[in-house]
């Protein structure tokens, strides 16, 4: 029984926007401590575990190109490019169809592209305790030690012990207010649901059919048709007719035999500007800055800049600037999320910039 | 006699960089109320009360065809172009000599080409004055009433009347500090200079004899050679040994015979970002800021941005926001005078952009 992953790439969110576009988003882009773009860093964080023929990457036909270049060594025929996205349940079932198909035995890993983890060890170590898991059947989640009380997350309740370091996953959370949260932080059975996955391909789709019939149905319809020449046309006609439910609701929270594995590993989900400017390397003045940017009397600002353009700052606190071709953003750093009501406006004037 | 403007376009200021850049100075930006360069502002200031053919541009060889291409209907032998700048005394005798070639009874009026003046009637009628006082023989400039206790400006001190309107210069007065600002505003008998001189051709050529006589000696070599195959030849050499000098200290500070029409024109200086602001359209929130731009909760900004490209901006209050293709400046509105500390950072890094 061989584990792979399978890293879903097919999201484009507007937390970053402008650096982050319909065709560039934020897993495209080096947001990390590292130059490289978020979803190379997930690759490369899971070669020293996955062969780079078990790694496949899950994403959109828009994306898949751009995915091809960034990874070169990546062999195409694992880049999986769903030809609408569908939220996770049909993306993670049709790779579990597919690998399913090329190694029965197969055990999955799935991995979102976009989020940080600085402590590698911590994250292989629970990699394996989760492979072990999922290798005896169970339906396996990754939970996350919570560093703050955060209400931006959903959570899981963690219960016994099942085997050293697994624990029974009681009930997922959606999520809380800020005196659940509050109330989660102290506790110790609370812990993040980060999305990262792990079941043989055979338990999660024997799940999909019990719980998600219609997508099993709909995935045996795709699976017929691959390796015929009318592969593409019934992938494309049956894809978009799934049904549309993440694989947290449409599944693990339905199903009685999932587990859990508690991690501390440097997590982040890096959700927002301030969270980039958190976990970037910053200046004696903590400001993250492009090369040759002139600052005066600035400190804590976050700003990505063009190539070839000087930025110039006077008197700038904890600021973030973000200049593009076709657009500059420039707002306080804890003010992050209004970039959101920004997209929210630009669409509603029907401007192709978000 | 009649009357000739001389618009001094030659100036490279940093105060606006980085709209502004040597090839791009101030007097050629849009930085005025009206969405036309400075300088076309200042020609249509005088047009209705100097006829087109008696207007004269005295600027740069590096800027004289961009100025043609902003004022299309000057003829081109009317745009003097200076081979090296060599401050205003060496500009204004050699506009001088070559005016009064060609009319001997030329008078002049020596204008800025980067001031705004708001009260154009105000201005019309100081001028008409003044040209009656140069045809008189004096050497004339014009004083703005103070409307604040400016340490940034020059002074004049104004003495007896001569005529009704027009006074006796009794001083030039270098910048003060605040306190003798603050007398100066109080006081009736101090006005800025601004700049704007008038006097026959004639009077300052002799002038520049009496107090600048090596001024006067290259001017003439200069003269020799013009229309003659060695006349470019002879101008590039002579005009680089030119003493460089200001008219105020070579001639004005030193003359007896200055006069002064103190004036009231809304004028200003447009000395810096914030003075740009305050001139400026404003809406509601009292932003200055390029078409199609989202503000949230930001008011008293001055922000240009690059055509076809949207500008965001959460939480800003009082900021100077300059995009262009190769530098980006953001500051407080009230710290513009730091945009020199900046292209002094890049001129002592041998960067081109300033």
């Amino acid at each position: 029984m061989k584990l792979y992953a399978i890293i879903m790439a097919g999201g484009s969110g507007t937390r970053f926007w402008p650096a982050s576009r319909k065709k560039n988003p934020k897993q495209l882009l080096p947001l990390g401590p590292s130059e490289r773009a978020l979803l190379v860093d997930t690759a490369e964080r899971l070669l020293p575990i996955i062969a780079r023929e078990r790694i496949y990457v899950a994403t959109s036909e828009l994306l898949s190109d751009r995915i091809a270049e960034l990874l070169p060594d990546l062999p195409r025929e694992q880049i999986l490019a769903e030809p609408v996205g569908r939220n996770t349940a049909p993306c993670i079932g049709w790779a579990a169809s597919i690998l399913h198909e090329r190694d029965p035995d197969a055990v999955l890993a799935v991995m979102p592209s976009d989020h940080i983890v600085q402590d590698l060890p911590a994250l292989h170590r629970a990699i394996e305790l989760a492979e072990l898991a999922a290798k005896g059947g169970s339906l396996v989640t990754m939970g996350i030690r919570p560093t703050r009380p955060e209400t931006g997350f959903g959570y899981l309740e963690m219960g016994e012990e099942l085997a050293p370091g697994v624990h029974r996953a009681l009930r997922f959370i959606e999520k809380p207010d800020l005196d659940r949260a509050v109330e989660f932080y102290r506790s110790s059975h609370y812990l993040w649901n980060a999305g990262m996955f792990f079941f043989q391909a055979r338990t999660i789709l024997d799940a999909i059919d019990e719980f998600l019939p219609e997508l099993g149905e709909g995935l045996r319809d795709i699976g017929k048709a691959r390796g015929t020449p009318d592969e593409l046309k019934v992938l494309r006609e049956r894809f978009a007719t799934l049904p549309e439910i993440s694989i947290d609701h449409g599944v693990m929270e339905r199903a009685s035999n999932v587990a859990v594995i508690p991690v501390s590993c440097g997590w982040s989900d890096l959700g927002s500007w301030q969270a980039a400017w958190e976990l970037a390397d910053k200046d004696e003045n903590d400001n993250v800055l492009p090369e040759g940017a002139i600052a005066i009397d600035s400190s804590g600002c976050y700003a990505i800049g063009k190539k070839d353009k000087v930025l110039a700052i006077v008197g700038m606190k904890d600021m973030v600037i973000v200049d593009t071709d076709d657009a500059l953003l420039i707002l306080p750093r804890n003010r992050s999320q209004d970039v959101r009501a920004i997209v929210e406006e630009l669409k509603a004037r029907g401007d192709s910039r978000f």
